[in-house]
């Protein structure tokens, strides 16, 4: 999320459009080089992305090397572009037509793999960073379906994703796991699945997912989630039950502005434009009887003291052991934005950075 | 949902317990005689409702007699309950437990058709009357998931329904249809399907769906949906798109009651709690891009514009050619409610009516 402000800010004409790269070299840049027209929603970057993809992994196959190809196309995130062939032709508007040309790509990549002879030995995961961006609207984001609010938030709306592993002779086609996880334990997994031992040097927050995957018949441990926004432990997930210790949409500034990142929901002490404290009595939901924390548990029940209690034990051990990392985003800089990226000179695409005058980054959400 | 109004009436004890009939005679009444623990919300209903079903298939199958079987069970209505084998074992409370004991139940229905040989003759539908009555909160309620608000509205989540058509051999398994329809449709589908003439003598609101189910390929004119409560027409479909005339979730009155048919919901304008003309300037969405009713169109678009001229003829045309019908439920009396039902003399369960008192019925939604 934090990414991505920085790519919208990047956007605006006094700062570099975003740069593709080719490995370590630019290409071009966004808009530029590489065309994305914001009227029309029209680009051809997905199919752009998709040849890349294929040819990657056809040139590993024949020199019989394994990879690893973290294929993150960006065509639902806003500006949501499309190519011609799909543009137009859902029944969700520009979003659906990027989401139709997506499904289509993932599909080359696996019949790719097919005809290539490594689906049994190709083990590909789908998923996404964030909820919906509904703050942006229903032309330029997804729906949360049930799911509280959206991306920037930590309700469930902003972060329960869907997720797809598929790995034909390993994975049973169709079935169904309930393991909560997330995105950090793909690191820990893709290494086991490398046969490389996670380093032992440090905490990692990831696990090792591949017993639930390959075997879902035995459930990882009852490990709990947690949502962060910045360094504030905003809530925690512990099996069905979610607590939350800080409650916040965004600031009424913003939403005075028209910037809404709950629109058309509203749930009293829980949506708030203040960044309200419920530390001494957290809001606690089933998500089993309410995905969308809309009915808080009340705090005389004994359902509520029991799920507290065992969330208190969880959250006390985490906060023990809990090792702060140093921030590598406090200080903002224009000038060390993507002026002149590797591989500029050749294209002659090199721009002057302004001069250096860094000050303490601003997060407002 | 008016219907539903009047159980909820009886059950307070100055009314008749709902009888249970088979056939037309009484058997007994909720609660006393079929028994539903309101605290633990055991019973055994769905299962006697079963036994009964399967009975009548067998009976019917036996004597070679073809059947319809309007299998409506209430197990998901308030008071939700669930047989002891179901109760407490799903993850989505009292109200999963009954659904899941629903799903198991139709599981033995469809199993039991195919043991007897019937099932590439059976035609069997599955669909709901309305949507999740939200207002009774998760308990007592499912879900409508992206869609606005519930029960007793005409959003989307009081009138869109999961539908699904079963009929081994005739209908393709795992097939999508998008067709819109009304389960108005599944009188005169229903006579076709047994090979009679529907009556000529009057004008039918349902269509015969059966070009739809048996050849998913050929679609049925874009038929329009229209949305009333009461005699009045709050909104009209038409394609992806959906005009609202009025819009109205409840009073205000009843809301500062706490009652409320879209919780954790609003929209301005909207989901509002007085009932708002828009005859003049429809709200208009497009429920492909937004499913929740969240953003309406901006009049000044052509988009909107084409999209009323289109609605405004079909609305027309259905209030010129609309013959309305004389009110059944306008006159209310506690006297004709389930005192003394045909068979309680047998069982000694006559209740002596109160006097004929009738007034004019009032209808909060």
């Amino acid at each position: 999320s934090i990414w991505c402000s920085i790519f919208s800010n990047i956007q605006k004409r006094s700062k570099p459009n975003i740069p593709v790269y080719n490995n370590s070299e630019m290409l071009g840049r966004f808009y530029e080089d590489f065309k994305i027209d914001r009227n029309t929603g029209e680009s051809n970057l997905t199919q752009i992305y998709l040849m890349e993809g294929l040819d990657f992994i056809l040139r590993q196959t024949k020199a019989q090397q394994p990879f690893f190809l973290y294929w993150a196309v960006d065509a639902t995130h806003a500006p949501v572009y499309a190519s011609k062939r799909f543009l137009g032709k859902s029944q969700r508007g520009r979003y659906g037509d990027a989401v139709m040309e997506l499904d289509y790509s993932i599909g080359q990549i696996l019949k790719w793999l097919r005809t290539l002879g490594i689906d049994n030995n190709t083990f590909v995961f789908f998923t996404s960073d964030n909820g919906a961006a509904v703050m942006s609207g229903p032309n330029e984001s997804g729906s949360n379906g049930p799911f509280l609010c959206g991306k920037e938030t930590t309700f469930e709306g902003g972060m329960r994703e869907p997720a797809i592993a598929w790995w034909p002779g390993h994975i049973k086609e169709g079935s169904v796991n309930f393991q909560l996880a997330n995105v950090m334990d793909l690191f820990t997994t893709s290494l086991v699945l490398a046969g490389i031992n996670p380093p032992d040097d440090r905490i990692l927050d990831g696990l090792d997912l591949t017993p639930v995957l390959l075997n879902s018949s035995q459930p990882l441990k009852n490990r709990p989630i947690f949502y962060y926004r910045g360094n504030e432990l905003m809530a925690v997930r512990l099996g069905q039950y979610k607590a939350h210790y800080w409650t916040w949409s965004n600031s009424w500034e913003e939403f005075k502005k028209g910037i809404n990142f709950c629109p058309g929901e509203e749930v009293p002490n829980v949506t708030t434009h203040e960044q309200k404290e419920h530390t001494l009595q957290p809001l606690i939901f089933h998500l089993g009887r309410d995905p969308g924390e809309k009915f808080p548990l009340s705090v005389l029940s004994k359902e509520y003291q029991d799920a507290l209690s065992r969330i208190s034990a969880v959250v006390q051990q985490h906060k023990d052991t809990l090792v702060p990392g140093i921030p590598q985003l406090n200080m903002c800089d224009i000038a060390v934005m993507n002026w002149a990226p590797a591989g500029c000179e050749k294209l002659g695409k090199c721009l002057k950075p302004p001069e250096s005058n860094p000050w303490k980054c601003d997060w407002p959400h």
